[in-house]
């Protein structure tokens, strides 16, 4: 999934803010799921995230595309942990590790099948 | 109601990402509303914007301490134009007519009493 | 130019929070300048915002795809109207008219011949 | 420091976007700055994050008010390392420890004094 850096992704310091990289490795995640027609409609359930480490090797500039890749490295009944990691030009600038968690009706719920196997078409 | 400019609401061009002006003018809107009690909980209902015009004077910068001013300019049954200003050291940089709808259930609706009584306690 | 509706682009509502069309609008600006290879560097000089105008005619969904199309309206030796369209499977859903002003070293200055040449492409 | 959460900080889900606390955390940490009269203007140099790791324990939502604490964890000679905390009614809801380092030229560089003394008098 590609990424342009446009005005609004950048602040007064000239480079990419902060939490955006963060935003970034969420549109890849949910393009995952649009991609494969789903949609959440009522919003009564979903993943919510949990826990994440994320690393700033380098960073990114008005104008710039970026690359967001996607794999999962853990896949629980309830969590997946995924690793995303953002690259400019070949070379990796961002890397997060994400825990989310499946939330029914804001309970912690087993992943449903048809979501289970999109995560696992990410591997 | 007073807005502190952070790294988030600037860009690269060192000075406040033009659309986010916009969004102060709805903070002080809301703020009027969830000060009063209203927090709304369902979303089936509520003010969403038909039509804004906005004059950009002066910009602002990190750091800045901004002011929102907000007060009708035309109350109808299903529609109030709002005139909203916001001044950095009492000096205007930025002004807004805005027209929100009540929508309920997606259709244009009748303002509910409790609604309209904190719209012409604005003025 | 499409654009992908993510989480963020979200609001409680369920709807697309309203400054974000504003925002797409300056994506697609931006676009037209970048795919030139135009990217800013520097930052002392470039378009700000003067004075916009908007409709909101109908709501975008989480997952949408949207499409921006830009076209100037008025040409001034120094200002730029341009006229923004957004669309939802071919419908129009937000139109905008932007008045945007070429600003060097703080001061409105004449538009260089190279912007000049993109602005004029885009007729 | 208090947040109130308005439209803009939620999403769909009907809940706070999980980067905004991350942008929350940066509001404090500016605010200490700027409440000191530290405001950057040339942008050569300050602190820039280089790594981050979060939990997020419950979801705030519109409305809400918020309070973010912040306090060194380790001061190094060119990082400092803070924890962060976000609460709720008193409740921790969201916690970060977050590494950031100074940055002069594009070079990690020793913090200078008088940032130093700001960063020690949030212990």
């Amino acid at each position: 999934m590609k990424i342009r850096i446009y005005y609004e992704d950048t602040d007064a310091g000239g480079i990419v803010y902060h939490s955006n990289y963060i935003k970034y490795c969420e549109r890849a995640r949910s393009e995952v799921f649009f991609s494969n027609g789903i949609i959440p409609q009522d919003m009564k359930s979903g993943f919510v995230v949990a826990h994440l480490e994320a690393d700033y090797l380098q960073a990114a500039k008005l104008g710039d595309i970026l690359e967001v890749s996607t794999h999962p490295i853990e896949i629980k009944k309830s969590y997946v942990t995924l690793y995303q990691e953002i690259k400019k030009e070949s070379k990796v600038i961002f890397k997060m590790k994400i825990k989310v968690a499946y939330v029914d009706n804001g309970k912690v719920s087993k992943i449903p099948k048809n979501l289970l196997k999109i995560v696992e078409s990410m591997i």
